[in-house]
Parts: structure tokens; sequence; C-alpha cells
């Protein structure tokens, strides 16, 4: 490989210090990622060897269904169980970077001491809406890094919480009592996305009920018998209650996935999405900056003055773009 | 211009009956651009030379703050001020359909019987996330009907309040007391999209707190002075107490809009980002079906066993998709 330009950090050793698991390294790393610098071509390269061996558990539910207590205590489980554990918390609402709630932050304050759990907070929003081409990004520093798993933690709320399940090979879908859980359920379409459900709050009333409606609408229809089989499980997160057992459903998921090949099919159909999300980024960037972009307010001007339709103003830009050479 | 094929529909007629004001035409012609079928290139390029007259207004806010109430009262205002109504009633998160809540529905049924009032609801959404191309073909559809005020209504989740405010001259952001809008103000970018800002339910405790967070975090700093001031109003919507004031501010925004040239900035922009997301979808396809589709599969197996990774992935799917002819 020809020796690219460097800039302002050198990538190739930047890798090296995040394979033998230098957490400083790790974070600066996710830290160029996320500002989708020229750099991060040049790191996906480099990690690209060494991805593929942590198991990616993806954690969404509405907000105050207690996400980042959950996540903390299943940490500390996966820690009991002697895996390195990195987790990625993804705020996709908040123009902020590093603007996770101070709250969430100390909920995981208790393993900042541990050198084998590595926490970073990003919020990023996507330029074509939803997560930004970071996310993977991020994940494979950390599936470089060597951790065992690493969690990837989101609010779900609008599309982020079907990309999130897109992005991992376990997704764990949490509700909480008294939150209408059985409507939201089945407006948002986590049904299709869950592959263990978590009641979480479950000392209080109602979390019963919402098991039991989850379990109707779950329940095997038309599942081919060798189908996964989503579990639901109480939980209290606060006091770790039911954590074991989620733990234990996890767990059971990868290699269920693994024994049928099914964790394959999940990366494929992730790193096709990945190709599509980078190669639409370009185009849309050649659309709307350059050369597209002086020819597309044009386009714009003609169109609010009737004299053109949209359609026939994407033809003419897309004939504009594609015979430009690559 | 050459006949086009006309498929199942004669849309040239459709679209005749739809500049006389047949509701029955407007709702098969919008039921023909919500399934994005190849008619609505056809539609979009009739509708063009008769856009443009309708004032647009969004309404948007998280679950629960009275969206549907507060549409159906302000639809009532406007009708008492003689303007002629639609509304687009969009829910982004629903995979189904006309899969709006029957109670939705219920608070509209008022106007069910007001020729002057065309309610229309649509679950769609977009392949890219977010809302789909139909919304602004539909929205093309009830201006070219005539109507002088087309409302477009969304829940408030995740990409969806950014679109919808790309998409109206006029956004109205609705919050309600004791859903820490405060916090989920900050946090959602609200603050940036909306010109009307209405604290509904405001019969209930905190109604004046929360007007009173909006005011601190809107004060204008660093706004220049000839800019629009956003409006914050209280309203109880069940009661149309304060409506004929959310009115008010509706109106005298569509006039500043008019006098200081805004409405043309802001209908470029907005015929700006539909030329561009046709464009992209139309990209989206030659890349993930035709001809891109197996080449995309390969490479996705690729960067799964390692051999490749994303960024030089889509390097090589683009350089095959570009050089085909367009």
């Amino acid at each position: 490989m020809a020796s690219p330009a460097r800039g302002v950090a050198d990538v190739p050793a930047l890798v090296e210090r995040v394979r033998a698991g230098d957490p400083r390294a790790v974070g600066r790393l996710i830290s160029l990622v996320e500002q989708e610098s020229s750099l991060m071509r040049e790191a996906s390269a480099l990690l690209a060897p060494y991805s593929g061996g942590a198991h990616v558990i993806g954690i969404t539910g509405a907000p105050g269904v207690g996400k980042s207590t959950s996540t903390s205590a299943l940490v500390s489980e996966l820690r009991r169980r002697d895996a390195r554990v990195g987790v990625l918390a993804i705020d996709p609402t908040s123009p902020f970077s590093g603007g996770a709630l101070l709250g969430d932050r100390i909920r995981m304050q208790v393993h900042s001491t541990d050198p084998d759990v590595f926490v970073r907070s990003m919020a990023t929003r996507g330029q074509l809406g939803g997560l930004s081409l970071a996310t993977p990004q991020a994940l494979r520093v950390l599936d470089a890094a060597g951790f065992d798993v690493v969690i990837v933690e989101t609010v779900g709320v609008g599309q982020s919480e079907i990309e999130i399940a897109g992005l991992a090979d376990t997704t764990v879908v949490l509700l909480a009592p008294g939150m209408g859980d059985g409507v939201q359920a089945a407006k948002a379409g986590i049904l299709e996305i869950g592959d263990v459900y978590a009641v979480n709050k479950a000392d209080r009333d109602g979390a019963r009920e919402v098991r039991r409606d989850l379990r109707t609408m779950l329940a095997p229809s038309s599942r081919p018998p060798q189908a996964w089989k989503p579990k639901i499980l109480l939980t209290v997160a606060s006091t770790s209650e039911g954590v074991d057992e989620l733990a234990d459903a996890v767990e059971a998921h990868h290699s269920w996935l693994d024994a049928n090949g099914e964790l394959t099919r999940r990366r494929v159909r992730r790193a096709r999405d990945e190709i599509e999300a980078i190669a639409l980024t370009a185009l849309r960037f050649r659309l709307a900056d350059e050369p597209g972009g002086q020819r597309l307010a044009d386009l714009a001007d003609s169109v609010v003055a009737r004299e053109r339709d949209p359609y026939s103003a994407a033809d003419v830009l897309l004939e504009a773009v594609m015979s430009q050479k690559l």
C-alpha cells in the first residue's frame, strides 16, 4: 500500500496501540472517526483485518425505561463472566458531541476504574438522518481493540432503533410498565427487531401485564420451527435483579446465531448496509456540493418558478453528475 | 408533451378534477403518490404549474402533547376566517398505511361534513429513513387543489420533526407541561425549527414554567434585528382557548415571510431538498438493485471475509454504477 498522507494523526501507529488495547488510543481513534475526517477511510482499511471478533449487542428502548442503568448492570454481570466490554452510548437526537446526560455518565462511572471496560458517548446525527457513518466505524475500533462484547446503547426514537438492530448481532429491547408500551411496541415496529425483551422496573405495577402483552404479540404464528424464539424477561436493573438471566439470554442468542450460520448472514447484511451508506454519502456530496451544487440550486429556482417539476429536475441533475468522471 | 403511458389511472383527467376541488379526486391522487408508483412522476409534472399558492403549516411535538386536538382546533379557527384547509396527518413510525390511531381520527371527525376541509392520514416511512418522497407530492396535490392552508401534522420523533420544518412555510412546535420539556426541547433541536411555540394543556400545572424556560432558551442572543422572533403561546386546544392567538401568530409569520422574501427562499430550499431526495432515491436503486445489487452482495461478502474494508468496497461499487449509461 502506498504511504497515505497522515494529516494530524499517525493512524497506523494509533491502530497498533488500539490492537494492544491502549484505552487512550481507542478513545483517540474513535474521536477521529467521529469527526468523519478523511482519516476514517485510512483507519477503516487498517482495522478491517482485525474485526469480527466481538459480540455486538444493541440495547434500545423509549426514554425512561432505564437504558443506562440496564447497560451498566449488564456490563457488571458480563465482567463477572470475565468478558472485556466496550460500550458506545449513542444519542442520535442530540447535535452535541459527547452530549450524554450527566446522570447517564454517573451511572456508568462505577466502571471507570476497570481497565477491561471502555465507555464512550457519541452524539452524532447522520447526514441522511439517523445514525452517522461513524457508528459502525467506532464499533470496528472497539472490535479491533479485542473487546469480547461491544454494547451499543441508543434511545429508541424514530429510525435509530431499527438502525441499531441492523448494527447488532443481538438486539435487546427494554420496556417498562406504565408507559403504554403495548401500543408503543406495536406502533414503533420493535416487535420485528428484538431478540431479547426485558421488562425493566419489574418491581412496579403492571410489569407482568407488559410481559403478557408482549408474549401475545410475539406469539409464533408463522415463525418457522428453527427460528429464534425471542426471550421475554423481567428485570430490576437498579438492584441487578434478573440481569444474570439477561446475560444468559444474550449469550444463548449468540450461540444460536453462531450455530445456525445466522451470525455471518447478519454481518453480511451489515456490511452491505455500510457499503451502501458510504457510497450514497459520496453520491450525495457529488449531487449537492461538487460538481452538482450550482446545478441543483438553479434547478430548485426553476421548480419554484413553476418552469419544471422536481422529477425532471432530478433527471437533469443525475445526468450532469453521472457524466463526470469519478 | 408526448402522450405518456397511462397504466391504471388517467392522471391528466384526475389532475383536472383535483384542480376543480373534487375531494374524491384529491384522495385518489394522494393514494397514487403514496404508492410511489410511476404515476407519481406524471402527476408531479402536471401539478407543478399549479402549486405554490397554499400556506404550508407544519405542526409537530412529542407524543401526548395534543397534536390532533390542536390541529382540529386550528382548522376550526381557520375555517371561521374563511380559509379552505387541507390536513396531512403523517405517522413516520408506522409501517401501516392509513394507520393513524382511531382517537386521532375521531378528533378530526368534526370536520368530515365540511366540504372545505380535507383530512388525510399517511403512514409512510421513507427508504432513506424519515418521511417518504410521497409527502411533498401529497402536499403538492392539496396545493394544486386550491386549499389556502395545508397543515402537515407529524409526531416529533427522531428526524421527522426536522423534515417537517423543511417542508413547511411555518412550523408550529407543541409542548405540554409535565413532560420534561425543557430538557427535551434542548436535546431534540426543536429550538432551531419553531416559528411559533404553543404550550398546550395550559390549564395544567407547570405550563407557565415551560413558557418561561422556552423564553430563556429562545432569547435572541445573536439573532439579527430583522429576524423573525418566535412567538410563544399558551393554549388549551380541547376548549379552543388561545387557538385564535395561535391562528394570528401563524398568519403573522406568513405575512412576515412574504414581506421579507423569506417565503421564496424557503421554497427554493424545499425544492432543492426534494430534487436531491428524488435523485438519491434513483441512485440508491441503482446501487442496491440494478445494476449494482449483485456487485454489492459480493462486496459485502468480501468485507465480512476481511479481504476488503467498506470504503474501498464503496469505491468499487460507485465505479461500477457510474460507468453505466443513465
